[in-house]
């Protein structure tokens, strides 16, 4: 396989095209943004933790029959992936309540939902994300009801997997968020990357967060944390 | 009928009990507020003019097979409703993008939308009335599926008669706001008010703003507005 031009530059990974039409070249960058771009950081090794994590990640969700764009890692930073054409929503399961949400709709945050809710925001930084109804969706021709029906029941079946995978490394999956792409058949499939900076990981025993709310609310050392997520998947560290 | 103690006042009207403990007395105010009460002004005949128009609007839905929770008009500022226990949501219609729905999406101003679209907000002004989806609203145990459903089928019957009637007198029906309650049986029903205060009302020919809009945007005399709307219902107007 062969790297060809750059495609897309986005706020964590760069796309590159390849030799093959239907395959694209992902590599992870260093940056760290939150807050739809208004905090920013260069984080030395988070590209390298976040293509490990999801390389693993992906590897153990197709091991559990839930397919995605991932076709192998590269090399640290990079991986090859099928090309699709990303759906503009971010879907967001919530196990508990956090984050914005918390704040939104005014529960505490770390308090458990009856039954995992499914969000959707539209990928939009100019907008800055806004979260959308089903009929918004419709409204907007982001994707038709029975698009988002699959999107719907496709997150819910990762974050059963998930949960239950990170239950078992003494992890609460907390929620996490879920891109999907139409390949050239308009087949829907997972996209996107499942790491610390998409998923809210906390440690079951102490509530530590090993996720990007380090960075967001200046808890910690960031690669640290990533790092004790890959050393609980039995990735490989650098120490 | 008597008018006994205060129960509520609300940002527009004041809820009075009366000595039928399945009746309330409303008053209506002569505030304006808009933007969560970060805009407030004191208009003098406002609260008659809302009243007024409001009681002709659910006759009106009334002759239409509409019921809501009102009773009959008592004075220029008040009239009698059934008393009802406010379920706290926001439920919006909207025929035509506008106000918060244009920027939060990117859609232009007084763009037609392919049908219309019903959204719902929290009613908690310490949260900034969040957008709810119908998850949201099950998590919060605001109302049950069912309930929703009728929310919703209610809300666009409202529409359907409102902008029908409101297009006989050379009105565009934008958007609006409904609340609805439950009785003591349990049962739904259309309550709070229906006027420029709630709903968004163009002119069909000059697309000129006969709504809140006025008073939100400083776009001239809110009361002018307000009295043609209530001309136009055949309301009795102050000259």
């Amino acid at each position: 396989m062969e790297k060809r031009a750059l495609l897309y530059e986005g706020k964590a990974k760069r796309v590159y095209g390849t030799s093959d039409e239907n395959i694209v070249w992902l590599e992870y960058k260093d940056s760290a943004t939150a807050f739809n771009g208004e905090k920013k950081a260069n984080i030395t090794g988070k590209g390298r933790l976040n293509n490990e994590i999801t390389s693993l990640l992906f590897l153990k969700l197709k091991d559990l029959g839930i397919e995605s764009h991932f076709i192998e890692k590269l090399s640290e930073t990079e991986q090859l992936v099928k090309k699709v054409t990303i759906i503009p929503l971010e879907v967001v399961v919530r196990n508990l309540a956090a984050g914005s949400f918390s704040k939104r709709l005014g529960i505490k945050e770390g308090q458990p939902l009856s039954k995992p809710l499914v969000e959707f925001y539209y990928k939009d930084d100019s907008l800055g994300d806004p979260i959308m109804t089903e009929d918004h969706i419709e409204e907007l021709k982001l994707a038709t009801k029975e698009e988002v029906a699959i999107l719907k029941k496709n997150a819910l079946e990762v974050n059963k997997a998930l949960s239950a995978f990170f239950a078992e490394l003494g992890i609460r999956l907390i929620d996490f968020k879920l891109e999907f792409g139409m390949d050239a058949n308009g087949e829907i499939m997972l996209a996107d990357e499942v790491s610390p900076d998409t998923c809210r990981l906390w440690d079951i025993e102490t509530n530590a967060k090993l996720d990007k709310d380090v960075f967001r609310r200046d808890l910690g050392n960031l690669t640290e944390a990533y790092e004790n997520i890959l050393a609980r998947l039995g990735g490989k560290q650098h120490v």
